[in-house]
């Protein structure tokens, strides 16, 4: 079967659970913005994932991307669905209406990118790189370069690129050794070799924009010497930049996006920003390439449950087991009714879901911390995106590729073979995991540089806004509150042995953020359940499976940490 | 890196730790075998795998097998290696020499098949089936067809598969179709088709012999009405019997293994065993195959650990935490040294030697149930295989997939391209988490065919047979005493709880087994740590992780057991 985007799911979520249409119009730039535009985007935009991107999927991972002498194809279809996906407005959904954009909601962004994800990842990789190049230039580009470039970028009619790692220079983007040197006209001569580089050279758009990271002559060592340079592959004056393409990488998955190894070779560039920020000019746009990344886990296993759910209730394997005095079957029963199976199920589906509630709040959140009028509303959307956005981050990228595992279980055999597109979704799922920092580095930037700096007031004090809107007196809101307070507890002692104990906190970085993750997530359920129609059992058998099945890992990492922490002197 | 055949360690476990080849010789078909002859042996086979079957690891991948017209090629290099490989022996280490085999333990075998498949799974799978296909034949065989195929299946000389899925009959084998019609010449008429056969078709040797489960025309519904054929390519006199190979199926991984949709089109066969007990033929062969695919697991994931453990202390990237005082390093420190990285490779390392113990042991009980003198210990021993198992098929096979992921983390984005084959094991090792049974079927293999029927009562003497050895006064062997005695009261309960709610064993049984296995792992640690040396970081690191990282996993299980089973009556 082909993915169908879940548009009521992602309705109830948006309108039932979170009011996201109010929120959002409340702010001044989305006054227009009303409830039913908003939902109708969603719808349309679904549709257009539906009949263009998701019937991509299977021959972008067959036929996979070609190179040849420094060109690259892309697999059949993929310049026709990308040329119709900019021209009909897509890209520029939530750029600025300066930029040429619709000014609309950055969540209806993130949505769109949940669904393309889910109905083809490697096709979705190129556009999904346009939107952290728009927000980067946008906010740190010259005046000239923003007039050549951005209007092109926002609206995907140019394509763009992140030029990053080399191969001495992974997670320790540091190590870069690219180099840019200023020529008289104000331009750079930029050279290095970057590897990893998505969509580096394709033939979906005529030019590409690459944003390149690198050193000028005088650069401090480290990452505080890193510049950003903007490297076109072709020049305004329609010459070919020497940007070249050396081949692209053999992958486990994501056949669809080629993975280029980059060669600049005195390539003439601009400066983004100002000498040696380059990192800072990168920052301006980290969380939503994150929370990008985060959707596209949910996206994944949402694709994957959709595939293992039909299929366990068309096939049929021996006799489930049945309550005392249940009628016996006449013969084998859907494999869905095996206990097993049915957990499976509903495990992921209490992740999707939980996951949709907290990836759309965060996106809300973006927009309000771009456009809410109060100053101290607006810090307080920034903290929530700062903290939240790696746990998501790494939480939902780790449950697309062991959920989507489980989910070819279902399918036994038939699911090991390339018959049912379900083990696909495992392959290309699994990159999630490393890229836009890798989810070890996620949990590294949530404790030690995000929780821990300030003591913990931070997390704090979002968990505290969160026990405001619950009810200690429902038995799953009061669940949670003890988890908060273990959490915040937890953190404290963290926080206190950390200061005389340097590898503490990166010891306990990955089953810190798990356990962020899991509260969440078990907060984002009392908000699920307090919608209208949530008791049906498409909302209570998820729910049911989070609290047998999902939650008690909390109580394992918590167990671990105070392990790790050992006693508190004095 | 290719993979390297881990001999000293595995000569640590076998001899060290477990005094395997003095409790080998002490049975009388293996007086000969002693120490130095069988640790001989085991080296002599890794030398094998490493020199000529670790090389075509890759471009079994690459390459992967091809269909033309009925015809399977296979990756080049294949054919060679295993003509190589029959005619020095490898296939009848463990046969009878009636059989023209050498007469050695069962165990020698396991570890050759561990090191195979750790140096190249999609090779492996072919000669793998031999082993079961023999003790069919051999147990339940005619002196007839014994005579004409028993030797050449023992040498190697012809390969064999085992033909039980059809599309509509996977886990449940009771809704075969495939029919076997008597013949006046003794011989039968086979019809049906099956699918998933790893080596159906292939050029490795001339002749393949195929037993194929399905019914007589006066058989009853279900798994009780299965017979056992045996049909061979080629008829005792040369001609092709009518046995089709329609085609091999596209696969995520283990692409050096033909997988066949085959089609038996009145091919004549010939009945193994009695009418209507296939399954009970096949029985005999059930726990040497499922160890077989335990040990594909450790050795899928000791060769994850051996490319991790070498990638990361060669990469180099950011500073490692130190400890307060510590000197800081000039520069980038190898990625080993940090925490996330270090605790990756300590964990596998927990999981591989504590399974080779478990396994090897394992291989030493299935011999111990052939050739003990005595009759219980014969059936202790046989009750230890039951029980065991199925345990360490799904834990281990479960841990292969997981942590190899978890060895391509360290690799980040260089693990998600294929240059350093890491992902090629990821890849493969999915698969063994499906075949031989399901990991969810083997969790009900163990609950509800082997535990509850007697209220835990064998596997109560397991556990007490190993608590005999353990001793109170250590740290580590109280822990398992514990750990036993919570699992014995558990079992307990469930037997209890089982009686009066039919779904209990089935929802219980993937948790009930993870505890067992992590038990199990437990113990084995503690009898890794008697052995002499085994205080080296080697040892230590390992099991500092288990304790630390591993165990307590058990713990959530057994609290998730006990929230199923609910309070107890009375």
């Amino acid at each position: 079967m082909t993915y169908q985007p879940p548009l009521a799911d992602i309705r109830f979520i948006l309108r039932d659970a979170l009011q996201a249409p109010a929120q959002l119009q409340a702010l001044a730039p989305f006054a227009e913005a009303d409830e039913e535009l908003l939902l109708q985007v969603m719808e349309e935009s679904g549709k257009f994932v539906a009949s263009a991107v998701a019937p991509l999927q299977r021959v972008g991972d067959e036929a996979g991307c070609r190179f040849e002498q420094g060109r690259v194809t892309t697999p059949p279809g993929s310049r026709e669905a990308y040329q119709a996906f900019w021209q009909a407005g897509w890209p520029a959904l939530a750029c600025a209406p300066e930029d040429g954009g619709q000014g609309l909601p950055w969540v209806l962004e993130g949505v769109l990118y949940e669904m393309l994800s889910a109905a083809n990842h490697g096709w979705t990789m190129a556009p999904g790189l346009l939107h952290g190049a728009y927000e980067c230039l946008r906010h740190h580009g010259s005046g000239e370069l923003k007039a050549r470039y951005l209007a092109r970028i926002a609206s995907g009619e140019w394509l763009a690129t992140m030029c990053l790692t080399e191969p001495q220079a992974g997670s320790d983007l540091g190590l870069a050794r690219t180099r840019g040197a200023a020529q008289a006209d104000g331009s750079y001569r930029v050279s290095g070799t970057k590897i990893f580089i998505s969509g580096g050279e394709h033939d979906l758009t005529d030019n590409i924009v690459h944003l390149v990271l690198g050193r000028l002559p005088e650069a401090p060592a480290g990452p505080k010497g890193l510049s950003l340079f903007l490297c076109p592959k072709l020049l305004p004056d329609g010459a070919r930049n020497a940007v070249h393409c050396e081949r692209i990488e053999e992958k486990m998955g994501l056949h669809g996006s080629p993975t280029c190894v980059m060669r600049f070779d005195e390539a003439t560039g601009w400066l983004i920003g100002e000498p040696h920020r380059g990192l800072n000019a990168m920052f301006v746009m980290m969380n939503a390439a994150r929370l990008h990344v985060a959707l596209q886990g949910i996206g994944l296993l949402d694709a994957a449950w959709q595939k293992a759910d039909a299929y366990a209730r068309e096939r049929r394997q021996m006799r489930a087991p049945r309550p005392a005095g249940a009628p016996a079957a006449g013969g084998p029963d859907p494999i869905i009714e095996h206990p097993a199976i049915r957990r499976i199920l509903d495990v992921q589906r209490a992740w999707i879901d939980g996951g949709r509630l907290l990836a759309y709040r965060t996106g809300v959140e973006l927009d309000l911390a771009r456009h809410h009028p109060d100053a101290a509303r607006r810090a307080q959307a920034q903290s929530w995106c700062s903290l939240v956005t790696p746990v998501l981050k790494a939480a939902f990228t780790h449950q697309a590729f062991h959920g989507a595992s489980d989910c070819l279980q279902v399918f036994g055999g038939h699911g090991y073979v390339r018959e049912w597109g379900i083990e696909q979704i495992v392959r290309d799922a699994r990159v999630t995991m490393i890229y836009e920092g890798t989810n070890e580095i996620q949990a590294i930037d949530l404790l030690v540089r995000k929780v821990l700096p300030d003591g913990g007031k931070a997390l704090g004090e979002l968990l505290l806004s969160l026990r405001a809107g619950l009810d200690a007196g429902r038995a799953a809101d009061a669940d949670v509150l003890r988890r908060f307070a273990e959490l915040r507890y937890l953190t404290a002692t963290l926080a206190e042995a950390a200061r005389t104990r340097p590898l503490l906190a990166s010891e306990a970085a990955d089953d810190y953020l798990r356990a962020v993750a899991l509260a969440l997530l078990a907060w984002a359920w009392t908000q699920i359940e307090r919608a209208p129609g949530a008791q049906a059992p498409r909302w209570s058998a998820p729910a049911a499976a989070l609290r047998a099945r999902v939650l008690p890992e909390f109580d394992l990492r918590l167990k671990l940490l105070q392990a790790l922490c050992g006693p508190l002197p004095g």
